[in-house]
């Protein structure tokens, strides 16, 4: 059996890999027109700022390599260019030396990525204008960034003269992943960052209220972001560097511009084989990895993928579900009957030593597919025991089914604690856990890593606290006729109070409950929401419709918790 | 309804806190022997090295805030000293006065907790000895080490004497949880530390050779770890210190001595009253939290619980189960039907910045059960990208079912990243996760975080190769007459080898496979398991019989992951 595999990053490397794990006698042949196979792509951000400081060290395995332990043919610079589903045989240029071979198969599998896309602005192509997709990318960004820093250097020793400005002005086009890690670690090499996004927040995968956590960190941290503006041209300026224009008539000067406008699946080879193409642009597959041509497979940014909560067809670029992909198409190339559950969207990036994270569905995309059964809280405990140096909070937004307390989704933003939350409420998803599992769940408390009651059994008991009718809650931004009750203390209230609220501190709530109608909706208000849960309980009890302020005064601008 | 609750620390607490919230109008009565209720026990060791640097910091919640907030009535210093079920009264001892009262109760919560073991060591009451399980404890042993340092102060102000020597030895006794996390206070102190414990391992939950990394990493850091001794007397000495002395005739100066040899359910007052005991010694209640009298309920460490994996009866003096009973016990009490699951046993324990933790089942903890239907690995995956700086190995045992891959337990040894895998797998546990379900979690993936197959994720591929025949394991120990093969490069095999292996690098064992017989049992090794899987692949589709060694190398001694 003879097997190529197009494309030798995450998904095509797994792929060849196992199956040769699986199957000693396969020839196999992986092609990569890019110079390396296997590359650590994830880690090119951290390359151009140098806390990943040799290239080496982003290259996971060479030719040799595949070569040596793998008995795998792999070919770098080489570029399938065509496919010819009857005679099983693939068009390979050699980018070298511009030869084209033909090569036969048995079964293909596509690994072709998705690209950044670049679309047609005035002057994309200037000098100082960089994408972040390759090797070769974090090399040119880091070579282009150190040259202005020898520059400089030079400057310094012979100076006198003034000359040129400092290159010191980054933009970053776009607020996704590649954009904001890029905007961290230019902000490391000393520039200061504007990050230009086109919607009107950055990683599109949160909801926007939780994104805005991670924009005021960034500007915690220096960096301008401006939302809901688009790029419109690029224009070299005379000081030698590019001026960057916007739709909104903004000018803002770059001595070095990255363009993180997002992926697009690479599907000109399957397109021009006549592989089924999905409504989002992403290669169709079946469980098996299976395009619509059985013996070709497709996996990694170049597919469509189901959604395990909401069950949509969506585009996720992620290296754990390409090696994933990978692994199951070489499983079924071998004869097993493995098969992709689909995505879940786990996510994470870091941010100047925080992190914003997510798993399952966020509020818009079950708004996207329709659910209406699904409710939220937001709640911000604390990484590990309050009482332990250190411990900070996690602002977290829980999705759950009204239905049947099934999670839906987890979001969390946080200067510690934030990547094991979200890995567990991920398992947590992928095992189909309602709120109440999470509320019994038993998980690491020593005060350095946790608390009695760890951040996730406390999402778990405050959703189910919903589900159960003990604390019903609102929203703020829900339209409401209620009276607004803070039960803060007065000291809290100097620092920032609701218009219209009344106050009652807790302790007092008790004595003072008939200053309150029983007719009216009270909606009730403490910093975080806690408290405003007991009120809530001593309410009911009493016979008044009361509601807690899911997330309290920290939900109201969702701000204020990284960075307090 | 009156209801009484009898201890007022974690389960306690959160039961009475619990209830109010359910019931507005009962009379809640909470009683706490000792000075402080809902005190933070867990962090005591960290107060007495200043970590926590404040006693109040340890303080969750006082007498006023309980009537203020909560409108319960807590009493300190109040001892229940006996039950009269029949009249549905207990009478209390108030220890500042020495009045006794009579209480009644329509429903009884008992909450004693577990105190220390002390047995009668000759010596045991000499000054400079303590135990750690109270708020005055820790500020005990705090002045204790203060005014020895005091002394040195003095000494070196006014000095040319040559008086006492330093306190500067400590002997722990009891290598559980909180002998070695004192011992890493002391340490932080200036002591030097000897912890003796007369088991052949610390950290019992643990199997011996996991545990055996934390003692080599104990050592790491200074502490002497003496195993399978027993204190049998403490004298004093002329100098002032106190001379341990052991059942192997060793000698230990000590400065300080801490007792830590575990815990022991308070029961006086439940087998007084007549509740069913367990054969382990704990109060024996329903998944309700009731005892054998219904209208008596009881929670945390004094209880017995149902192992959730084995479905033994188990002692586990943890705060997390002592919360969710207290809230169940509450959930009851107040008409609602909620039930405990059983306890996991998912505990961590911080080691001078690295950790150890566990859950479910150890490997003893199956044999006693009699389960003999599971299998081990053990694997040394990183803690994130390898390509990224800060990587660190963690040292992991997994334990599942052969028949159905389901997760029985797991063990992690490391210096970053051990609490996010043993909670997710703690979750997954929970869930009844199988090794195939591990496979495919999708979990928290950039290079800072992760890696795109997690720890998590490898746990389950090296586990489902095992149970889906690809990979058949051995382990070091297990009698056999198998060749072993050693597929390291040969610059490996001179820092560490094994007597009479058979060496083939892995890249040559293709061209070299001859050299090896067909008819014989080959155990193939290399550092962590990784290469020798891969080369068992090779062999076993070339006709051998081949089984990997399971950890290879790394888990010859279980050593070096830790510290190197």
């Amino acid at each position: 059996m003879k097997v190529m595999i197009i494309g030798g990053v995450a998904g095509g490397a797994s792929c060849a890999a196992r199956l040769r794990r699986l199957d000693e006698t396969a020839e196999i042949l992986l092609v990569e027109r890019g110079p390396f196979v296997s590359f650590a792509n994830c880690g090119l951000p951290y390359h151009t700022s140098g806390i990943i400081a040799r290239e080496q060290d982003l290259l996971v395995a060479n030719e040799a390599y595949f070569k040596a332990n793998l008995n795998i043919d792999a070919r770098t610079r080489c570029e399938a260019i065509a496919i010819d589903r009857k005679a099983k045989t693939v068009d390979l240029r050699h980018l070298e030396t511009g030869e084209v071979t033909t090569e036969s198969y048995d079964k293909l599998v596509l690994s072709p990525g998705a690209p950044s896309v670049a679309p047609p602005i005035p002057g994309i192509d200037l000098p100082g204008i960089f994408q972040m997709r390759t090797v070769p990318d974090a090399r040119a960004v880091r070579e282009w960034i150190e040259k202005g820093s020898l520059f400089l250097t030079g400057m310094s020793k012979y100076s006198g003269f003034q000359t040129a400005r400092p290159k010191t002005r980054a933009v970053v086009v776009g607020g996704g992943f590649i954009g904001l890690e890029m905007a961290e670690n230019l902000v490391h090499r000393g520039f200061d960052v504007t990050v230009i996004e086109l919607r009107d927040q950055v990683l599109a995968p949160m909801d926007r209220e939780m994104a805005e956590i991670v924009e005021r960190h960034l500007n915690h941290h220096g960096v301008s972001v401006v939302l809901g503006d688009a790029v419109t041209a690029f224009t070299p300026r005379e000081d030698g560097a590019i001026e960057v224009a916007t739709r909104s008539g903004t000018e803002f000067p770059a001595d070095i511009v990255i363009l993180a406008l997002g992926v697009r699946p690479d599907t000109a080879l399957a397109r021009s084989a006549g592989l089924e193409i999905g409504k989002l642009g992403g290669i169709r597959v079946n469980d098996h990895m299976q395009t619509s041509d059985p013996e070709i497979f497709a996996v990694g940014d170049a597919i469509e993928v189901r959604d395990t909560v909401t069950g949509a067809w969506s585009l996720v670029a992620l290296a754990g579900p390409a090696n994933r992909q990978g692994r199951i198409a070489a499983d079924v190339i071998a004869g097993r009957d493995s098969r992709y559950r689909g995505t879940q969207g786990t996510s994470i990036i870091g941010l100047f030593d925080g992190a914003a994270a997510w798993t399952g569905a966020s509020e818009k995309a079950l708004q996207n597919a329709g659910r209406q059964d699904y409710e939220k809280v937001y709640l911000y405990p604390n990484s590990n025991a309050g009482y332990y140096p250190g411990a900070k909070p996690i602002a977290m937004k829980v999705l759950f089914s009204r239905t049947d307390g099934r999670l839906l989704g987890a979001q969390a933003v946080g200067m510690k604690g934030v990547d094991k939350r979200i890995s567990t409420l991920a398992m947590a998803i992928q095992m189909g856990a309602t709120v109440y599992d999470l509320e019994e769940a038993e998980l690491c408390y020593a005060p350095q890593f946790g608390s009695a009651k760890d951040a996730v059994n406390f999402a778990g008991m405050v959703a189910a606290d919903v589900l159960r009718g003990d604390m019903p809650i609102s929203h703020w931004g829900d339209p409401s006729e209620a009276i607004l009750l803070d039960v803060r203390e007065p000291a809290e209230l100097r620092v920032e109070s609701v218009a219209g609220a009344v106050n009652i501190p807790l302790r007092q709530l008790r004595e003072r409950i008939t200053e309150l109608p029983r007719d009216r909706d009270i909606h009730v208000i403490c910093r975080s929401g806690q408290r405003a849960y007991y009120a809530t309980r001593i309410l009911l009890q009493n016979g008044y419709r009361a509601h807690t302020m899911s997330g309290g005064m920290l939900a109201r601008y969702h701000r204020g918790v990284l960075d307090s």
